[in-house]
């Protein structure tokens, strides 16, 4: 493990690196140098080199790094060698998409209860998670240890589950519903805005259709 | 609009101040120092009076910023004045998600048509929007203008179909694959890695229960 803090801008690359060595890894992949590794990920060999010095891990000059050793190691700080209970609040289209995610994608997570409002999807099952009434939340979290939460639900009562999670001992929320939760410091919390990947697309599509002189239709 | 090219920076954070806007515009409220905007946002208020000049629009000394008129601005910006043919292939949980999100998300978007491989999915339809077999996609393309693709599929057919999608003169893809989908220059990309999020989120968890000493459980 790194003895420093490691900087915002390498903790944003440490999941790319994780993915790209368990395709490697698929691919029967054993060792790759900082130059390979770097082409198929678009960064520079020396900042593949940087960036692996900076979270601690050394390669052998000149033999490259061994590909299942380096993602153990990234697991280890990402920890994703732990695993968290978790619940899904809202099991609509994003959390059953969640629920449904295959195995190696949910690495580090135990999907344990969904929660929903709609009659129609209390007393269901999603991949034999079970879906609960949202009532049943905070008796459910006070004898079930969830460290982690999804909020996929409407905007408009995004941040009363949040408030209801934060109750219920939840120390980590993955938000998908379209507004920025508030939560106490001692929480942490990742608002994911789908629709601002989807702007800066369309944006991008804007200005090369204008560079390339193509008819805007 | 603007004269000169915005940053990638400005351009990250655009659709942000469209999101805040447009609850704003939501809650009743017509005018908005760049003060209270920044409170909202998490951004100092110069820095919104940087942002907001650097792409153009300019609010009066002491009387804050009309809260429609640069909430239009800023989707012209963005191109959401414009309305695309969308196609999305695969009609899975991602791909229903998306097909289900309410219109105000899917602003700048229609979708005609899905893609699947699968027969129970095939000639059903997704809130009014058919479901198509996926080898009828490239005859589709070429009689129906769909300028934007939203790939939701397994990753390992991702690429053939991306390849396809550009074969069909799709000029922007957003993807959901769990892939970075190789594209020739003149297409535009947006790679959604879900997990990447949730990774830093677990990261940050690890990080938070260590400094207040919190029990790994």
């Amino acid at each position: 493990m790194p003895q420093s803090k490691i900087s915002d801008a390498v903790i944003r690359r440490l999941p790319g690196y994780y993915r790209y060595l368990r395709t490697l890894e698929q691919q029967g992949i054993a060792r790759i140098s900082s130059q390979e590794l770097g082409l198929r990920m678009g960064l520079t060999a020396s900042q593949i080199r940087q960036d692996i010095n900076c979270f601690g891990a050394l390669g052998q000059q000149g033999y490259g790094y061994n590909v299942t050793e380096l993602k153990e190691y990234i697991a280890g700080i990402l920890g994703l060698d732990r695993e968290y209970g978790v619940v899904i609040v809202g099991a609509g289209n994003i959390g059953r998409a969640v629920a449904l995610y295959p195995t190696f994608i949910k690495q580090g997570m135990r999907v344990k209860a969904m929660f929903d409002v709609k009659t129609s999807l209390i007393g269901t099952k999603v991949e034999g998670i079970p879906v609960f009434d949202i009532a049943e939340l905070p008796a459910y979290l006070s004898q079930n240890r969830c460290p982690v939460a999804i909020v996929a639900t409407p905007g408009t009562v995004a941040q009363d589950v949040a408030n209801r999670l934060v109750e219920g001992s939840v120390k980590a929320i993955w938000n998908f519903a379209p507004v920025d939760l508030k939560v106490p410091p001692e929480v942490v919390v990742n608002n994911v805005h789908l629709t601002d990947s989807l702007y800066v697309l369309l944006y991008k599509l804007k200005e090369k259709d204008l560079e390339l002189g193509r008819v805007d239709e």
